[in-house]
């Protein structure tokens, strides 16, 4: 958006000619920077609730640099996900107070004014240490989003009392998220267990007839307990973005 | 529950002797009612919200009857869903009052207690007229748990200013539900013009390589509007169980 | 088997010049009396412990109860499964004295002396009634096998503690069997609780993304509980099967 | 064809004993030159408006640059895809004034004629920078085979006024190829804006469950938009050969 | 659109403060009337160039025959797509003149106006016979969106020579239909003798490892000719729409 | 071919000016009979070593009648496959001594001439008696092209015995055509005990996990017998046809 | 658990006050111990039978490690699966005694008390020297868990004599375990020359449409051989637990 | 067999006691030599036609050579596939006149005696240059086992022409096998051709929704020319076994 044009709104609201929700509308669907390899969304904040975050698979170290470097100087704040090594070196050496994380893959600068804050607390629970790598990118996505974020780690159903015994920090999460691998089976007892809204991660860990994280998929799909929802395979942050809508909602 | 149990549990809550929190969760762990074919969950509403909820394909009409009969029995209220014609009829003789909706293929019987009402309206889209026996099924479950509910019907991404026309709508849900077949893209669009928690139903609706609702199905699992979650094929009543978690957290 | 060879055979052994074993042996690799359309196979009981089962799927009415007829001529007992309606009422017509089970869709006539007796119980545990005539294929199969059969119904996993109040008897059965369809996920709950044998069938009962089963299947067998084997779909008869060989081993 | 054939055959048409048209097709029904391990068309662009292109995939570099040099010598000119580096290298030595592009992975020569130009525009959309190798190995080919090209980057449909604000680029292309990934949502919304032909190509761009590029394929076959046709995964270049029939027809 | 909306835009173009294209532009872009169940968009010819298609498939008699005297009461003519019977039979008492097509499954009422006739003629070959219900469907919506249509039936590759022996009805065509069954391979083969674009249609004709016309459909994606283009399996609309785009660009 | 030019051929034979080799191919290459809806090829049997063959699924009654009609006018004998009831009762009608086989789903009229007799016996296995449909149209279908045709019924391989003991006829045959569904694990078995071609059928026979006949295709394809080789699921039909060609070679 | 609840315990135990079944079932409940990665289930050999066992897989050797090093220090022995190289370094060096199978690629360190000891013998059967990795993780796993393990190596059913010479070995195992991959034909074989249980395992070995196992497994799941049992793919720890089960039962 | 066996059975030959068929068959029953990792069997030869064939895929280089230098310590002659690199080397150092092929990926010893000759010339068609290692592997076995070989190389199907030119050949050959990935369509254009049993090769060459193979695969069970048979994906061996089969036959 043409800083004149957003000059002239704002006096517009300031005069009382435009009302406050109208203008708010008119920004968010403004046009956006163009590189030539990207259409950056400046202006999603405004529109989403959380600034346009940067999918780094597939994406040249120098592409992702590029375009951290043009959010990052709007000062909204900036989160990488699944960054490749080499990129994340990049970033940590072009981004000073970058905040790299290489068991989640991200990389994340705070916005100079911080997100408004969730209501509650998101809970990601894993079933195994293997699930960590996605449960991991869903609690930096949470966290950068302005969410509080507890975990509760390597309780699989296999040995069910572990996460019984954990009942009082299950009932008070406003949202989970439950990241599982293998059979995928732990959304269906913590979605009995609780009245939040419950998120499934199926994760990619597993033997051969995981095929990937097909299985978990499916078996959360398929849980028969009522109202659990699922993303995509190993998409901790997809999840994260859902939870924080529902805990900013 | 034995009602000399519930007697005493009360008595105790009354003299302070337990914590109006801990009877709570007694009440919420307590085993229930066994038929020959079934076991039947009579406090699901203390722990979950919401009362069992019969699942009807697959039983025989008079297996959905009894059960519905001993759940009816409480005073809790009642919903079935996928009810087969002959189920239907069969309820609709022994329990009188019963709601019978033919294209939700659902029948609802209303508590003597009125659920606690959700924070704001469940929006539910649709992309064609064909989705619409998936979105009544998430309609008649959303309203029996108490939420508010809105449709808009046939407004698919292939005449994408159908949808873009109806914005207002869309940003004043609480929880938009975005039932699609065919090319399931409808809930990247939504997910992607609101702030607020967007739930995806994939249907079986469509040409050969739907692969009865698979395509659809895998296109929203993979939506590129960060934060949709996605629910089971057909799974209108999961997608209204969820948004009703959400709309009462 | 020519009955002159049967007796040579015997009288072989009464003088002691075959040993009992190599006698067994004999009789157990000994061909088999051919109809034009089925190769029946009279001495399976002496090789693998129990008798020639018709897999009732697939055969006509008539083929069925001719198949039916020999075997039961013999007085080994006879189980047929999948027995469609026709089939059943014929054999009901032409085998006086033949049980017929229209849930577990079999036929079962008593031998006329009893199968030797398993060590122990075998537990048949099912998620929810509409897993129950995949159950009840188990159950006769291993009961006509001579095991003891014990019945737990309706025991999902999404109130978990339908379950765990059961302790007792999980701990007792010497193998178990768990019959779950949608997600599947009960036999991972149930093989964390018990050191004995267990056995998953996935059952095609779900919505859309359970794919006729596919989706427990997989569920199972990526079950975070070690040990937990798997059957095919629906095969209550190849799990009762399976179970009855432990429980005679 | 051997050349004496082809002076007769043209003496023919000089005199009138042959027509043009018959000239024309005798020629593109001829034989090819045969190597050992491939047997070039010389006389594809007869027959079908463009030279025979060379499939670099699984081909030794020796083998790309020896049939890329039969087919140059004769001044066709060139086109070479997913050419590996080791091939490009090669060919870059023994082909003066190729033209390498290593995010298309193509190698492209221009013929001593330049191709007859196609009749508009061919419009490459892209959801993503990731799509970007896919879609410039169809511009480079678009324009090879005489096609006038334009792009238009990162227009994906979870920020659909990206799109919409594009309104008369689409409006006025002749043919639009779309490329995208993840869901592949884009061509149905395009296609619903748009008159002309629309190619949808799917990338394997995307999370787990995008199974390398099938989901956005199935997205793509299953469109709401009426008459967007469909090519294989990752082809850029079926695609643009595909444009270029349709905009030279 | 309003009539006195239109009216008023039309006075604008005549008195010339507004163009000929901008004013085609917003009434492409106007909003259509709702049933309960479906959105007619009545401006979908001027936006496209063919009018609002019912895809009968899933919804009921009662609503083809609601959405249908809708559509025809404007006069713009109407087509209906997987009628069942029962449609078929409402659809012939409630509006007369319609013509109803058995074997494509269509429902036809030609509009008051022609539409535009295309440039050449849309030739539409069959592989074998269990194939023509497809072609048949292609044939009619080609027709009704004012292409001229030939047909070449049963001339799979099998018998190379039934195709050969017809080059020079291929070579005239200006667009080629091609539906196979079984291997799907006559599009390769249709692609490789032709300039003009080709769509490849898959049909769910074949024995067991077709799987209902996935076999097709991936030899047609995966077409060693260069160009040709693939739509959904059985979906002879949507190449016929395919087509129809092309012929008239 | 008109009468004339088979003449006239026959003629130029006759005097030696053309080389019976010669006239034979021009023969197999020519043209066929044109019905709307089928293209006759009543030479395949020059060209191909059997008549046309009507593949009876997805044509009406009248379409195969008329098909058939016109083969059998011409002598040179007949075969139907996948013969539905009302199809099969329509050519009893109107083909006097069309043999009808309602197990294999078969007609057959025997030509004027018998076909040449095959180098030795075809011999077609089945694992169990559900297999016998398929295995009867290929029994019909060999005998029909001139091969001696002998069984072995239910001999599957979870009583090896029961093959074993056939040894004999199992070394004696030319060919074996193996036909199994299930587990499909027969023709590893015999390809291992013989030195001639085997050609497996996987049959759609068996529980959930078969997938239609899926798993028993997947078997045979990865079959550790080196040199088998497979067919399409229940087709029996092309395995006869494959199995006559090399028993004709 | 704390030492002290144990004392007390068993000081209960000793005066009769808790009876000694009680007194099991409670340790077995008792929570673990946790690290910031993973929750270590000390007590699951009370529970289960068999310790806690580490998954090498997505685990850092650093991970393995210290997982690995809590356990040992209990003294009840150690087994790890799925080492990669680098852990299985990291373990020789910090763990004296460990014993190190590359084939297995398996890391075991026996505990202070020997397990106790199955009934019979586990026979491991494989079809081919490329499924031995497998075979052998599964026979490391049940020796570690007290097994006593038989091997029969190289048999596969292509050359069925090298396992009928084998029939003693075969009659006499109390649990059969069967490795195969490509056409995974070897369990239905086994499993009808024997009476005790067999364990199926696919394993991931063959050509291009074994997918990865995925039809050894499905050959397995539909087994004509009644009683088999399946576990995943490649899953040899699986089928040795589930046969140490049955063995102790 | 040991030798005193072999001596007694032929002393039993030579005097007339034991006929010479009934010795060919005792000694193809004969068991094997056993190595810790794999049981060899010297005797396929007589009961099949071919030594023992290694596959080389999945096995240490050591394993191929201790495997192989027994094997050719009988001067049976000696063919190693899918050879690795490593285990190339190996073999051309301990087995002198072996012949190692690096396109076929093959190592060839021939025997003493050279195998009998096949009856006529085994055809070997590929559709393109990318599928020569799948056809060099299918000479080099068909070569090994006696048969003539002749080669017809980048014929695919998109320029028919190139096939059609070359109809002598095609229709002189014994046997056809005919490799091709992509659409896999060329052995349909071939099967439809000659008289001659037609082997299909589907490879795993193509762009993305081959599925490494996949597509071609279901083209070629689905093909349209009756009488093709299929075998394994890229399985050149198991092509050239069938024909040799067929050749010696």
């Amino acid at each position: 958006m043409i800083p004149e044009r957003i000059r002239h709104l704002l006096s517009q609201v300031a005069d009382g000619s435009v009302a406050i929700d109208t203008a708010l509308e008119r920004l968010s669907l403004d046009p956006i920077e163009s590189l030539p390899f990207a259409s950056i969304d400046h202006h999603r904040t405004l529109r989403q609730g959380f600034p346009e975050v940067i999918f780094g698979a597939g994406k040249s170290p120098e592409q992702v640099a590029e375009i951290a470097q043009r959010i990052a100087a709007r000062g909204d704040g900036l989160l990488v996900t699944r960054v490749a090594p080499e990129a994340a070196d990049l970033l940590g050496e072009r981004l000073p107070g970058v905040e790299l994380n290489s068991l989640a893959r991200t990389a994340y600068l705070a916005p100079s004014v911080p997100p408004s804050p969730g209501k509650g607390t998101v809970l990601i629970i894993t079933a195994g240490t293997s699930d960590l790598p996605v449960a991991e990118e869903a609690a930096v996505t949470a966290a950068a989003m302005g969410n509080c974020v507890a975990r509760l780690t390597d309780v699989g159903v296999a040995g069910i009392h572990r996460l019984l015994s954990r009942h009082a920090e299950l009932s008070q999460a406003a949202v989970l998220i439950v990241v599982a691998g293998m059979d995928g089976a732990l959304p269906s007892v913590v979605g009995g267990l609780v009245r939040a809204p419950v998120i499934a991660v199926p994760t990619s860990v597993g033997y051969g007839a995981s095929f990937q994280g097909l299985a978990a998929l499916l078996t959360m799909l398929n849980s028969c307990a009522a109202g659990v929802t699922v993303v995509n395979i190993d998409n901790g942050f997809g999840a994260a973005v859902a939870a924080s809508r529902i805990n900013h909602s």
